[in-house]
């Protein structure tokens, strides 16, 4: 076997990727048909799964593998892209004590139940002592990580969900959009105050129709139906393989905006998931990024495309059409009205484009400090609410609307709030980018999006993890990731009359 | 570990449960949910987990721990058999070389594919050199597990699906039907004859309609949907496990009848998924007995119960509301007569409770030549035409309705065809059994089927493979598996007036 290391790595990886898909769809299936009587059963499952997966990665025999393969000559940069990103799993997976990864795993799901009850309860107290075992666990991987990948604990974190993500790039970012967004969103609230409201479409909308929106407008996008499905759950996500791709929304009969924006958000990270290299299936290279560029997928779709003037002319008879609709409120210009007002929220996933990068940098802030420990779980509501009255002007009245509202901590995800505004600014800038490419404005203008698919293709599906995020964004768009071009967006979005 | 190699094996034994159903979900995906643009992946999704699942069956430590385990003293019985089966897994694991698995999983796949364009297209001979290879590779397997088990090859087979079916019990009863069974269906077709034919309800009937009469009635058989689903698939089956079982049916608009009755069927199979004794979760004694107690599970509900006149008093009121129909064509007697038609047919699955096993005794006697190397594949076709005549009185015009049209053969599935009637004799006998009970009876003519569950529950599901077939038969029923309650059974519904 060691004649060939790294064909050797190749097949396990193989072996590994196609485990964790099956371990996905039954996730999906978990969010989406599973019968609620179903659900320890299927813990155990994907606990067995999850056991297996484990072992193969952590195999007593990697290292020389690995030692073994890096010593390979002939590897092309694909191929030394694979091995880089296999290493890079290998590390995260052995780096954390398999009693603390357990202790961790039971810790987060004892704390998210807790969570779901005190939550709407608006009881922060009762969550705190749970919530405090996560953070010290967390923080005892963060240092685990951080000793291996040679930065800080609060890095190690992010580099699970951003691999490369590092403070002294963000940082910059973040001081910049929090110098400047107070005043944006003053001015937007402002130039919003000065033109009539806009007319709301009145419903009900039937599920069936709003179904029938979605579908239709996920297929203009370029999803294949023959490659993918759109259900019902809870919460929209995104899952599946390039081949079988698998979204999800929900529906609320009076308002049919809710469902139709988060199909299409996860239509862009379907296009993304479904455009990955598929030479390289089922190998660590061939597999998306990291979530800021997963989510800048997402972002270009919903928030650059799909909310823009053009899109929403080439939109307004297909929903006119969908929903019976007529009348002023459906015109084109009065949706891309509904779908840009701005509001100081105090609810993260409610916030529009403009106020949404304040609820991020302050979830970010609050993070640090939590792993760096600086800031005690006692002070989390008052930190909360400062922050929110510091970067967005207004202070939730209660932690049910305040540090209560995410799941994210309470189920142990320190480090991936950034990814959520990387993902915004690295959207405008990709957006930006290929509307240089004169068959992409052309297409959107006449609602053919094929060209602008095809441009993310080769600019950023195509290339799976074989580069680093920043790589991809300076090949893409010519420099690195900056705030100028998010900036920009919304100050014409958001401040032109 | 070879300190407590039961316990050892137990773990080993509760993993391997655990991915086999979270395989079994996928299997289940595939067949309802899945585009068909996933069929590649998901292919190689499952062989990954068989692979798996192998790796676990077959671990070179296990003889030494059999062994050790077999040694064990302070076993209870449940133990005991638990390590009986797991050793049964063992040795179907390990009997054959994996080279010989591998072609004939190749050879199957290739047929089955080729099978799906001859049947249509009425071309045996093109599909035939497939299914020489197919049959070789089963004859094969058939010797090398034979060696190990110590029974023919054909009962080898057998035994994958019926653990512990032998020729010597099947013989003699599927002697006794083929003798009795020409005069039954004669007099059968003769009363028929002699009564007015019974009226066919008027259609279409939507889906939803089906969907919510069935869903009805599985309720009121004790399915619970907190542990459950219904869905659509090509051919309908059972799936998932105890706490989240998944059947399936498929709905014509012009005919309620086949979609309800698979329905009825299937709900049979999955009550006995969810009776199995929960103590015993995960384990091979926690299982289902075998494929003729499982066909005796859902015609016990179907055929025994379902078609009969208590039932479909209780069911017609359901129906008429469901379907928004009245008259006379929806009385209870009218659509007992509808459901009890009895007909000489070529198409196994269209057939009739009477004729049924002669299509079956048919396909039994054919397969065993086959296996023992006594019947070519070229003489099929005219062996096939010249035992319909002389079981049924009837031979198919073509060999799409001859020896096409089953998928078993073409699939591998050599041995299963006399679980369906095994399971039809099994039913009838369970049934009058259990009829014995007077909550049971009484239950029954107040349209609650609580009792008749809590009985099978008791004397079946409950059972798991902690015993033979055999000996939950005598146990249940007080005797072994006859004809005579079959044969009762059948005289009593179709030649009565």
């Amino acid at each position: 076997m060691i004649n060939d290391p790294y064909r050797d790595l190749e097949s396990r990886f193989r072996r590994l990727g196609l485990l964790q898909e099956a371990s996905g769809f039954l996730s999906w299936d978990t969010d989406t048909m599973m019968p609620e009587g179903g659900a320890q059963s299927r813990a155990e499952q994907q606990a067995a799964l999850d056991v297996v997966c484990h072992g193969l990665l952590t195999g007593p025999d990697l290292p020389d593998l690995f030692a073994a393969a890096d010593a390979e000559t002939g590897l092309d940069l694909w191929q030394s892209a694979n091995l880089r990103e296999m290493h890079r799993a290998w590390i995260h997976a052995t780096s954390v004590p398999a009693d603390l990864v357990e202790a961790s795993s039971r810790a987060c799901s004892a704390c998210e139940m807790a969570w779901r009850k005190a939550r709407p309860a608006n009881d922060y107290p009762s969550v705190r002592p749970l919530l405090q075992t996560v953070l010290d666990l967390a923080r005892q991987i963060g240092q685990a990580k951080a000793a291996k990948l040679g930065v800080s604990p609060y890095e190690a974190l992010l580099d699970q969900f951003e691999p490369g993500g590092r403070v002294k790039d963000i940082d910059p970012l973040f001081a910049r959009l929090s110098e400047i967004l107070p005043g944006l969103i003053e001015d937007a609230l402002a130039a919003q105050g000065a033109r009539p409201a806009p007319l709301r479409p009145p419903g009900p909308f039937p599920v069936a129709a709003q179904r029938a929106a979605g579908s239709a407008l996920m297929e203009k996008l370029g999803f294949d139906f023959a490659h993918g499905r759109l259900d019902v759950s809870q919460h929209p996500f995104s899952g599946g393989t390039p081949d079988d791709v698998r979204i999800t929304t929900r529906y609320d009969e009076s308002d049919f905006a809710r469902a139709l924006m988060a199909v299409l958000h996860e239509t862009g990270h379907a296009l993304y998931t479904s455009g990955l290299p598929a030479a390289w299936r089922h190998q660590p290279v061939g597999e998306a990024r990291g979530m800021s560029i997963h989510e800048s997928q997402s972002l270009l779709m919903e928030m650059q495309l799909c909310r823009s003037r053009e899109f929403l002319v080439f939109a307004a008879p297909i929903l006119r059409s969908c929903f019976g609709g007529s009348g002023p409120e459906w015109e084109a210009e009065n949706l891309y009205r509904l779908g840009t007002r701005v509001a100081r929220s105090f609810i993260r996933v409610d916030a529009d484009e403009v106020t949404y990068p304040a609820h991020v940098i302050l979830r970010y802030r609050l993070e640090r400090a939590m792993i760096a420990g600086e800031l005690g779980l006692k002070d989390l509501p008052a930190a909360w609410n400062e922050g929110m009255k510091s970067l967005l002007g207004v202070a939730p009245p209660d932690d049910r609307q305040g540090c209560l509202q995410d799941i994210h901590w309470y189920d142990g995800g320190f480090g991936y709030f950034p990814t959520y505004t990387l993902g915004a600014m690295t959207a405008a800038q990709l957006f930006d980018a290929a509307k240089r490419a004169p068959s992409v404005t052309r297409g959107i203008a006449r609602g053919d999006f094929a060209p602008l698919v095809t441009w993310l293709r080769a600019h950023v599906h195509g290339l799976g993890s074989s580069v680093s995020t920043s790589e991809i964004i300076v090949r893409a768009t010519g420099k690195p990731l900056d705030t100028d071009v998010f900036e920009r967006h919304l100050r014409t979005r958001y401040l032109a009359a």
